[in-house]
């Protein structure tokens, strides 16, 4: 099977750069069965870091251009790479092999474990957005809370164990707090560093990591012949009528235009 | 006051044009208390037409800038122009003036008018969108029934007594099917061509014309000193530390970068 | 336009009386649109205070003549004037012309403006009756809290000061314990008094003045044409069938009688 | 115990009369315990009949005056005569005994028996009310529809056979159509003339008599010594203070007035 | 009326043993209307204590012989004795009488009384169970909260005091935190020492006692001629069909099997 | 990995016996990754077919022996074998491996393929029950409908072709009737004959096949080193504290005992 991990940002020309978009690569190549080949994709043009709803739908285009070009070159499934799972709904459209997002995936696998789940993110401006997909997954009823500590992508990778212990000591203070039973790591930079199997150890409870919950979600999908429903997602009819590809959708003028009354 | 009406795509250099463009402010201003400006813009890029959610994503970027450059221009208010209230929540985070929706604003007023409304739209892909607008407004539990009858813009704009008659035949039907009390109608084009104050006639039932919804609500906002909550739509930390405008939340690289392991 | 704010008691022979009556009047006049006139009506019976289920019981039969009267008299929309909404359905029953719940109203804005929404009123026994209008209007699951400070109709005229703190710090609290991103304000009195206003600028988010919802609901409603639903509101057959006005649907004997079997 | 059965209308000045008031506490009281003596009282004014929301409003602050006297006359209990309950939340603010409602207790009886209940009512404009009901009672999740079919009581009362015929057609309707498992009667008349006893034998599924499921509940909290929640029906502040009874919280005076701006 | 009282354990072998079935025979029949006969019946195998869902599902298959045997022999109807109504709705498909359970019964009265409700129960593995109690009788928005204080049965025999005022402060702690107006007692040997109605004098809030709330329930139904819905308790189609009993549907084989791929 | 699917029922005494056990185990093999080992295992003692609430229950117990014994005996997971998840709750407690419920597991994964799922199922009597696992599982805001169509086991090996065409026949109406985008196939024994996976190719939604679904999820735990919640599903206190297993929570008298006062 061949699985694509959709950066939503140029992470290859950052501080991170390739190095990281590596060590990713071939961390999800570990995470699966034998005989996955795993490719880890960025975007050409999207947001700096996504700590808003507005920085989200910035990466959406670019990602929609990247999903296609991965389906043309032989994926058979995508994995959308931030926990915000960016423009599911809308990429489902325009895609012909499953496209998984792992805040979607984290959830459904976190509402079968236990009574109530709770979500630990690291920015507070995109709370909302998490309880949006829980409520399109038809999860909402599950979801306890949805907390965050404050950590820049900077400050986890700077100092792991600070920002690690940050998120630790919020999640102890929810258990203490709620009946909350399980919980799912709100963040796909600490899920790459451990963090959610470390907390698991630590707390007592089930941590998914939504890297991994996507991922076996992507090899359930592939390996009962499943994908998401075209009838939920229906194809743009532009699309599906027209002959070009997907960025035929995007008309560009030479500017725009202001008319006052 | 001044109020910007914020087009999705490029009507300007549409069939459409700058007329219409034109007559939507007229119209605007003449539903409009005295003393109100009304600028219809128009962004440089976007989709052709919005039938699908993903074509909804397509849209937000330009209108982001769009939106700044209203602003910054002095508008005291700004209505989204597509009735799927494209990026609603990511323009909120990065205006400083009151953004308003005409999908929320119809909502909320369809719902203080009876126990259970319906919205019928014109393209079966955006009903689950309306649904999530419904849920993010608070508003689900009043919201019956989203129908929609397949009328292309171009269906819209040709014959207009035929697509203002397969609307009305499906308000009819729905009516006889269900509870609804009160209706919403779920398209832009079809709210300039006035077919909600015809139909509010001919069916008996209060139909809501969302472009008026959203006229009267940024009207009353700005009469009232009230604007979106900020704790709501929080600026991206990005834009509020950085001396750059919105444009510099988003980073370019030369080319996409694909790793695999 | 012609305007009615209808008192839900007789305000005229309490000591605030006519003048204040005289007040509100001119402060909507200032509030609304060029051409707008309004009659404050006060009924000849009705509870002394409103704190309770039973006192808003109390107002109704006397709020459905005077509306009526009030309609006979040429008003294009009645605004009722207390943030229970005492009877709105009942009086939407009756009514030919619009009729406006504050509450209502101003639920439907708060939704509007954020995800969240708290209700801060003065009287403990009304908090049911809130959560009630909430879930009528459609809005149960965007209502946060509702929180009372105790203060009597006397206590808000008498020390205006006074009262304004202890809500100012009942809200700021609110804020502090919860994610409650938008207030309404649940007292007409101290939304007569700027209450609303002030608190928009000392707490950062918005409150929304009940009054000044219901007005601009009335305003949007005359001018698109609307009103409530008839469907939803029905005509009662007594009424819609007889030739006499409401008060004939209210029999009356000479005395009760009892029957001990 | 001494149960009184509050109608919210002046029967005995119609054309039933105290005859059939005095059937009716005859069969109450064949249908209570030994030892059971129960009154029927009737208001002096009131809604002739009771087919839509402003008629319930109507009957309130006659019952009130009824509820109390009946109460200083020794009541243990008071039973409202009308399937709507009208004022059944204030009427407790002010009652100093358990108040019941016919169609909270028969919703509450009906929930115990199955997965789905549905209500069937003889006047269509009441059906908004009852599904308050239910979610006052905290039911609304287990009432599946609320169905009318049109019958005057007049009709009722003329043609029995005929209108238990429309019923039982209904009915038979609703069950075919869903999954209903239990159905509540929503009339009172119906219910004294046995309806609910004959349906269940004829449909196969249990339908509550409300009259019966209120009479159980009475008795019910008269024997375990309880009463409904002083803490959720908070008695009003001017009736816990003042020295006076329950008609003192009504200011009466000369006339209405109205000023206009 | 024949009336069985079904406790889900053999108590007959316990130290409480049958002086305690007698004791609880004899106060049921107090608590109930001039000639019912009260059986007190005791399964041959089931669990010691119940503080889990597994061990209400070892109390299952000999209370479902033990219900048929109490129908052979008359009884009218049947009151699971054990507040986790340990399998209600698999017991009333293979019962011929009305099967009652504590818990639906008290959650249903509690809820007729106030607009929020809580239960205080004595195992808090159980809460789980209980709160689906509320869901599956339709009535989880009533529900606030269930709380519980670990008490042992054996702790609530030997020192009855210490047991009782554990509960107490644990209810009076409830009332402190949240709006809950109601309680519901979650534990059937409290409520035959007489917890809940000592609590319903010392806190001021209705506290229901569940055999009290079952009892009532089943004299109603008795009354009333009702049982619960065939359509929703369906006869298994095995005993439908077949000639023989109730236990005829188990199956028993040598020993298990494990066949290993 | 060592998985076991623990079947309900002595399928080695019934006419599919140990041959159908074998074929399941290949099945469940071919369908998991490289190196893992499945055991069938069939109890001594539960119901002969599960068409009832009833039938689930007396699985329960045989059930929780043989999970412990599965567990001794090296197990690394358990699947239970029946699409009702009977006592999957109760199992966990006393678990001290992952165990899944086929119907949870295929609910999780439907609702993340689309808006609104649906399940068919082959038994009108459990129909309630699946709601009752929608619900618990947190996912009943997305289940659409269940249906049924009345297969017996029997029947459904014996002339496969005819079940098949009554399932397809009943899902196919299932879409035309409603929004349903995905299903669930509600039976274990289609789902071995590969029902699902021809519903998939011949409705052109995805149809999700239980068995696969928990086997996907018990390898997808196993990989992350996740297990459900002890926090969610306690281990009873006399499990906890005793030196016993959990065949020592029943206590077994010489036979039951019935008290009559």
């Amino acid at each position: 099977m061949h699985l694509t991990y959709l950066l939503p940002a140029p992470m290859h020309v950052t501080a991170l750069g390739e190095t990281e978009m590596r060590r990713r690569a071939t961390l999800l190549g570990e995470w699966s069965p034998e005989g996955t080949t795993v490719t880890v994709s960025a975007v050409d043009r999207g947001p700096s870091s996504v700590e808003s709803a507005y920085e989200e739908y910035l990466a959406i285009p670019a990602m929609g251009s990247a999903l296609r070009r991965a389906e043309d070159g032989g994926t058979d499934a995508t994995i959308l790479g931030c926990f915000g799972d960016p423009g599911l709904d809308g990429l489902r459209e325009i895609a012909r092999k499953p496209v998984v997002g792992p805040a979607a995936s984290a959830m459904a696998l976190a509402a079968t474990l236990g009574h109530r789940f709770s979500i630990v993110t690291v920015a507070e401006g995109v709370r909302p957005l998490l309880r949006r997909i829980a409520w399109e997954t038809g999860l909402l009823d599950a979801l306890d809370e949805v907390r965050s500590v404050d950590l820049s992508v900077l400050a986890i990778n700077t100092d792991k164990e600070a920002a690690f212990a940050s998120l630790r000591d919020e999640c102890a203070k929810l258990i203490a707090d709620t009946d909350t039973d399980t919980l799912v790591l709100g963040c796909m930079s600490m899920g790459f560093l451990g963090a959610a199997e470390r907390l698991t150890t630590e707390l007592g409870v089930p941590v998914v990591n939504p890297i991994r919950a996507a991922l076996h979600q992507a090899h359930a999908l592939h390996g009962m012949g499943l994908s998401h429903s075209t009838r939920a997602y229906r194809t743009p009819p532009a699309l599906a009528d027209g002959a070009g590809g997907v960025d035929a959708l995007l008309r560009v003028a030479e500017g725009p235009k202001e008319v006052t009354a």
